[in-house]
């Protein structure tokens, strides 16, 4: 039976500091006609990341913003439900960039088709898809991790931060996670085999830190910035390698902090540690596509490496579940399931 | 005849701020003896550089500072005056770390004979020496400067930043300059051959160096911090590279500057465009002394490279010209004639 009607969240307000569930609207439209070339996707699973908070901004960034009024942009896996398009037929599985809405007409671009036998297809969306590409890309190609060395991850039980950590083992490091709670920081350690992880919600945060990396930090992957930089930085060993790939402590940001104004401290660390800072986002390294889904891919076949999913039932709870995942309410990969899996 | 004395300016105390003649001393010792493996050096010229600021504070650095009381660390050329080293013989020119004193002994630890048929002896301490090493590797390494790029170095007619951007022009780049007078600027332009070249101190620098960079700056060569890097910070192109070299526009500071603290503007822009800050020292890349003294060395042969010394007379004056140094006094690479050349 044909679908007749689109539920979509837009875009209704930029936040001022942190989102609110009024920034966003749940409409409901007709499905839009699936022309010559085209096919009309079922949303299954919508991934959401904190690249969105950027995008609900326009402030000047590597991506244009959602404009007001439009279906914010994500992720998704979904499945092909009528088709103009020979590349597709009905019943595929597709990965793209759907947006938060259950229907989507796309012409392929941006689009890749799922094998569902190969591993669940949420994972599309997590350790096989952005995130972790995100995650092996930003650590190989710039944290240049050696065996010996000391790896340090903030949202360690996160999608990227998981991945990051589990590499870092593999490649002979040690591997300390930074999470937001003792639960969150058991699990690191526990299931995904950290070497420690430690809670920036502690009081004694900067101390344990310090315990956790006795011989310094020579890696540290950046995805939150704030209070737990200024931790690391105080432990950065000469050379050190710092993968700039998110900040989601300053994306709620509505002024700067007071002053004084600390820049000058950090050239100077830049400076007499020799140390490295390279801001990336994983389409830098498209080209890795395939080695990351092969090796990532075999890790987890292999049992190397662990996941854990996150899922929210339900479009219309997308915006809390987002509005969470910025200030760490999720634990492990955050997904909106907006319909069945057949 | 056999010297008797030696004169030496050592550390009277570590400054607060700009350092000033009172935290330097003139003393006069005898010579020391001369012992099995050692000779005798009598400087001609010592260099002057910033990073003898950093030196003299006993702030955490790359290398230890200088003690109070202890003769002021500097690069040497000399002439051996008597030996007990197999390797050297009297009337050898050697180049390395005398200090600032008019006699050091040596044990062969970090010298190297030079050969004064090849380039005037004093360009050891500058062109053909530590500051164009300085230049040549960071700009090759971490510049990575790219026919058709646009690379910005401040400093412009010193020693470091001259060689930068003669390099980058050999390299097929645009090379903007930034210097601290017009007429250094011109000489910048005129003779070194910069397509442009701006006065940090003109009201309108940032519009200046705007129009200096239509298309933005893809290797910023930072060697200054503070306020010209600000202004540089604007141009940025996405995946520009910054080799972070010297930071002089800090090394007077006695406090932060007022805040706001924007330390999350410099992270998020090294994200949103993708930047690569990296610190280094020019011994980072000692096993490339070789490459550069070949390549360099050759386009200084050619006349491709052109270079400018300010050689101060006198050992007393080496206090005074540092500190000028510090504000930029100098034009050219900065040089005390200790003795006379042979």
């Amino acid at each position: 039976m044909a679908p007749e009607s689109n539920r979509k969240i837009v875009l209704a307000a930029r936040p001022v500091g942190e989102p609110t569930p009024a920034d966003f609207t749940l409409e409901t439209e007709a499905i839009p006609a699936t022309g010559d070339g085209q096919f009309l996707c079922r949303t299954i699973y919508l991934s959401l990341d904190p690249y969105m908070r950027g995008r609900m901004s326009d402030a000047k960034s590597y991506s244009a913003p959602v404009e007001i009024g439009g279906v914010m942009v994500g992720g998704t896996v979904s499945e092909v439900m009528a088709s103009n398009h020979s590349d597709y037929g009905v019943g595929d599985i597709v990965f793209g960039y759907g947006g938060w809405q259950e229907y989507s007409v796309s012409d392929g671009t941006g689009v890749n088709k799922g094998n569902p036998d190969l591993a669940p297809v949420s994972t599309a969306l997590g350790v096989l898809g952005m995130p972790g590409m995100t995650a092996y890309t930003g650590l190989i190609n710039i944290g240049q991790p050696k065996a010996g060395e000391t790896v340090v991850v903030a949202a360690a039980s996160g999608a990227v931060g998981s991945v990051v950590g589990q590499i870092a083992k593999l490649k002979g490091c040690r591997a300390v996670g930074i999470a937001g709670s003792p639960e969150k920081c058991r699990y690191v350690v526990e299931e995904l085999g950290f070497d420690a992880c430690v809670s920036h919600r502690a009081d004694d945060f900067q101390d344990q830190l310090k315990a956790a990396c006795p011989d310094g930090i020579d890696v540290y992957f950046e995805n939150v910035g704030g209070k737990v930089f200024t931790a690391v930085a105080r432990l950065l060993n000469n050379f050190a390698r710092i993968p700039v790939c998110g900040l989601i402590a300053n994306y709620n940001l509505t002024e700067l902090p007071e002053g004084p104004d600390k820049t000058a401290l950090l050239q100077r660390q830049i400076l007499t540690h020799r140390l490295t800072l390279r801001g990336f986002i994983v389409w830098d390294f498209a080209d890795q596509a395939r080695e990351f889904a092969t090796n990532v891919g075999g890790w987890i076949g292999e049992g190397k490496i662990k996941y854990r999913e996150d899922i929210v039932d339900g479009l219309e709870n997308a915006p809390q579940a987002f509005i969470g995942l910025l200030n760490g309410k999720n634990f492990g990969k955050l997904v909106i399931r907006v319909g069945a899996e057949t």
